[in-house]
């Protein structure tokens, strides 16, 4: 059953900027996803993802290392990685923020326990890593390139705030707060350490802990550890994110998740430190990454091996790594930057993160995961399973991935509004209620919709004083064509500055507001520089990018599918199919494969299959049925695409 | 200073099937390779990486760990791998083909010297390998998956083989001789271990110990690794050739080296045991790894994790891995194959190789090397550095690429000719003399060309008893569209049959065979499967695949060219250019790169940058100068790509 949550819930979000951050928005303080497509998928995240974190924690061993951290346990340490702690961490964090609010004795007995578990196993002097405390006999900090101590640090750190910020409770918070003192007093100038952790986190964590105690040591301390990078301290690779400093990059580079978690913690320290060059840092990189090293999905990171950025322009499909950590990590640095700016392109990149390179990572029941979300699936296609596989698993050897998902979707209703000193501004369109202190006033605005399937947006003044003026700001997607808009019953136009409508009136309670979004199914090409996807289409209709799966197109060969581009798009409910989706058709063809003889490669311009011996083609025509890519992988494991080829 | 060498050597080459064998060819009593494109190439290799190998082995450590197996060194295990001996072992291997009828004494000395250094660190019951007997206490065969004793006694075995059939010295093979008889004693039914090495190699050592000894228990044991394979014994994975039985296979995969030495194993097995079902095995693996795995250089392997295969059609630019090892493999695989069934696709693939995804792993000094070899590098590439970089590098941390490419080209004149019962068959082009005791008589023809940069190819018999016909029979390329041939100065037609023209007459010496292949540049398509490349073309050009270079390319934007089909190509000799080559230039297009905004993907049709923001292209005419892939990035760091747009 999912959890029933009052609204509006009180508690602040993950990102909270201080009243003398130079963010141009700051979050709401009331929000409160009520209904429709997130309302449904949280559901899930609440009712199967989370309460099964610790039967899962316990089967992969985490907390039988905590244990025998605490000593109190025996036998050997299990895990393969110094990171499973972190794990532990995330899935707190997200059953904090699902906490919020809500009254679930089970869920708050279980975060105790667990949170306890912590507790104990931490050192006196603060230090905590079982895996280090365990296996290494306490040996700490000899290994700053792949030891993640400070990553887990950090992901205890948000864990603490989280717990502190949704049920006022501060064990968690002492727990993050002794970790942090320790670390204060061990890196940093005329201490004991001069260094930093090869994977970002403890950086944004540590802002989040100056966020929420007030203790400026902490900001110091984030910004060392982001300014000491890039001087080859731990070798000078960029996978440790230290080939140059943050400022002297031009694109983002070496591991995805690394350079996400980096980059977050710099959009941190540009607001809460006032510090330009970050500013002008994060704006550059995150332009570089979208215009050449995003999949459509907002997919991040190219390469298996490394989990790299790659090259830009180096899109594969097959090969898209596409982590769901770095989906998550996208919009967290995303949403940094939305407020810091106030510019809507940067929530553009989280809707179409949230929906489709973040949602495909879990599966629709919530039992089952991705850890790299692939543009491709071929026909034949085998792996080894693991980790890095194409097919859905139920936990991971190295799961940072399920736990990270969970909290993020158990704090989803923190990045969908905002607001600033001409009024609120709604990022996403998710049934719900949001608003807070605005303008020395409770303002509340809700919204009803659809949204993915309808383009519709109602959206009620529910509180307001009447006194003057203000502005609802409403983001129309970067996908967007064509939109309608009525105010209190009357069509009107607003311009559309930079991805805002900004509605301006006194508003009264009860005022509507529709937004009409023109959801037609649209054939979208990719720059031509993308090689991988040369000649190829792909479809989406509103937020959602479209996939074909083999699952709707028996006969085989999804490889062998061409569509035809100039015939129309349909969208089509199916209420029945993977939770209920609109799913779009459209004419293709399928070839039936060519003999092509021993050798895969011919003359240009020879037909295929047109010699003696091979005989002609036999082209079929058929009816091509697109699903939501999130929704992919979810029926049977077979072959799937995004990107269609068109000839 | 190049070797001379006498000929004809009288040693025979790598493989050397038994009188028993299946085989329908037989490699030939006397090779050698005079002239022309592979003897310049060759002595690069004999004079710059061999005779640099014993330093570079010092270097690296691989020389010191065997002084300390041997008790004669003091100091650290150096080196990263459980492999560190079987470099030192290729090296041996190439020196020993080096000095095939030669007189080097230098070389001799350095060959005498670490052959000694091999056998003082063997033990006294034939077990050697010094990171086992160093870094483990000797601890032995605790880890097959990883462990590579018995690749590493595959390679020495190799070396042994090879040291005895060209110098006639013993010392080497009896040191091999020893270990197999220890492995012999060790696994197998009835032996203390079931179970297999999960780097194949030894496999077809054993084979090769067999036909060099007549102990048919090397060839028992062969047999029993191959046999064992996919019962899970090593875990059941891919990448151990140990997911099913090789004979249950219906496709290549795992591991690109494990998988092609596998391979020769069992095309080996298939010729000495008379396996019919390894042999069909053999035959569908090797059609299903063309026809859908190859990269058009002939390079296999597309993943760099865990140097995967990969799916079929699966056959990505930039991220080919395409390891030079692998090139090597497929060399010796189709040349067992070639032999084994006597069809000249084999020796098609292996002439693809040589020239293009082998050759490519070799600086043109011969002092800087590629262990992967992509298709493509963009423009503003970076990489970390490293083995797997897409620069050269002076050498490796696993080196098992240098000394494995500089075997293949030691003994490279045992893969142009053949002979059986019918004659004498020439495989590859290469200028030289081949022949031998061919139907009860010294037979011998000699072969001009400037192949690949011309396509006349003269052959004149140079010796042959007068008293019968015979048949002379010449590979027709797969590439090749017409040809020309005269026999003794008339021009003759000869069918193709499925890639032989047989001449059979009754030859005198002195006659003379004028075969002129036709070398208009071409332009290539690939099958429609092979997403990565749609839309793009190759030039090749005789054997050899062209690539465009940076370097001939001014003004950047490599990725920013179109070609255009539709103009004719040209060949321009520019003996000047990269140690001599014919370069082919065409028409084409650099596209002005188009102001995408911010987001890199746009509605289908709807022309890039035509909006009142980004204005229009402005494309310019440029002339493409492509110059052959095998000498890529021998001048500068710098973008290249074979595959080029057309539109």
């Amino acid at each position: 059953m999912a959890r029933s949550t009052p609204h509006p819930p009180l508690a602040a979000g993950p990102v909270r900027p201080t009243a003398g951050a130079r963010s141009v928005l700051r979050p709401v303080g009331g929000a409160d996803i009520e209904g429709g497509f997130w309302r449904r998928r949280r559901a899930v995240n609440a009712d199967v993802c989370i309460p099964q974190g610790p039967v899962l924690l316990e089967a992969a061993g985490n907390l039988h290392d905590l244990r025998l951290a605490a000593g109190g346990a025996h036998g050997d340490y299990r895990g393969d990685y110094p990171f499973m702690d972190s794990d532990v961490y995330k899935w707190l964090e997200a059953a904090a923020w699902q906490l919020a609010g809500s009254d679930d004795p089970r869920l708050s007995a279980d975060v105790e326990r667990i949170a306890g578990l912590v507790a104990a196993a931490q050192e006196p002097d603060g230090y905590l890593n079982t895996w280090f405390q365990v296996t290494r006999d306490g040996r700490r900090y000899e290994d700053l390139r792949w030891g993640h101590e400070l990553y887990c640090a950090g992901h205890l750190i948000q864990a603490g705030v989280a717990h502190h910020r949704s049920t006022g409770a501060k064990e968690l918070l002492e727990v993050a707060v002794r970790f942090a003192d320790h670390i204060d007093a061990t890196f940093g100038p005329g201490r004991p350490i001069d260094g930093f952790d090869g994977h970002p986190e403890v950086e944004t964590a540590l802002v989040e802990l100056y966020r929420e105690t007030g203790e400026r040591r902490y900001l110091n301390l984030a910004a060392y550890f982001v300014d000491r990078r890039g001087h080859g301290v731990l070798g000078g690779e960029a996978y440790c994110q230290d080939r140059v400093p943050l400022t002297a990059q031009q694109n983002v580079e070496g591991h995805a998740v690394r350079q996400l978690y980096l980059l977050s913690a710099a959009a941190d320290l540009a607001a809460e430190a006032g510090d330009e060059e970050l500013l002008t840092t994060c704006e550059r990189l995150w332009s570089a990454m979208v215009a050449t090293k995003t999949h459509i999905t907002g997919g991040l990171g190219a390469h298996h091996d490394e989990e790299d950025f790659g090259d830009p322009y180096e899109l594969p499909t097959e090969r898209a790594y596409c982590e769901t950590c770095a989906a998550v990590a996208s919009v967290h640095f995303s949403w940094r930057m939305a407020l810091l700016t106030g510019r809507a392109r940067y929530s553009d990149l989280v809707e179409r993160t949230l929906f489709n390179g973040f949602l495909a990572g879990m599966s629709l029941e919530g039992e089952r995961w991705l850890y790299v979300n692939p543009l491709q699936v071929r026909d034949g296609h085998t792996d080894g399973g693991g980790d890095q596989s194409a097919r859905r698993t139920r936990w991971f050897r190295c799961a940072c991935c399920p736990p990270n998902a969970m909290r993020l979707m158990a704090s989803l209703e923190h990045y969908v509004a905002s607001r600033d000193d001409a009024g609120l501004q709604i990022h996403q369109y998710a049934s719900g209620r949001y608003g807070g202190e605005v303008l020395g006033a409770s303002r509340f605005v809700s919204v009803h919709t659809e949204y993915p399937w309808s383009g519709r947006v109602r959206l009620t003044v529910e509180e307001t004083p009447g006194d003057r003026p203000w502005t609802l700001s409403l983001r129309i997607p970067q996908w967007s064509g064509n939109h309608d808009l009525s105010v209190a019953g009357e069509w009107v136009e607003a311009a559309n500055d930079d991805g805002w409508l900004r509605l301006e009136r006194v508003w009264s309670p009860g005022d509507e507001v529709i937004l009409d979004l023109e959801m037609r199914p649209r054939l979208v090409e990719a720059d031509r520089r993308a090689d991988a996807v040369r000649g190829c289409v792909a479809i989406e209709r509103g937020p959602l990018v479209y996939c074909l799966e083999g699952a709707d197109h028996p006969g085989g060969g999804l490889d062998d599918i061409v569509i035809d581009p100039a015939r129309p798009l349909s969208a089509v409910e199916r209420p029945g199919l993977l939770g209920g989706v609109t799913v779009v058709t459209g004419a293709g063809r399928r070839r039936t494969p060519a003999q092509t003889g021993w050798w895969p490669y011919r003359p240009a311009g020879e037909a295929e299959g047109t010699d003696a011996v091979h005989g002609p083609h036999q082209d079929s025509e058929l009816v091509l049925t697109a699903i939501p890519y999130y929704a992919w992988a979810n029926r049977q494991d077979g072959p799937m695409r995004v990107w269609i080829p068109t000839s």
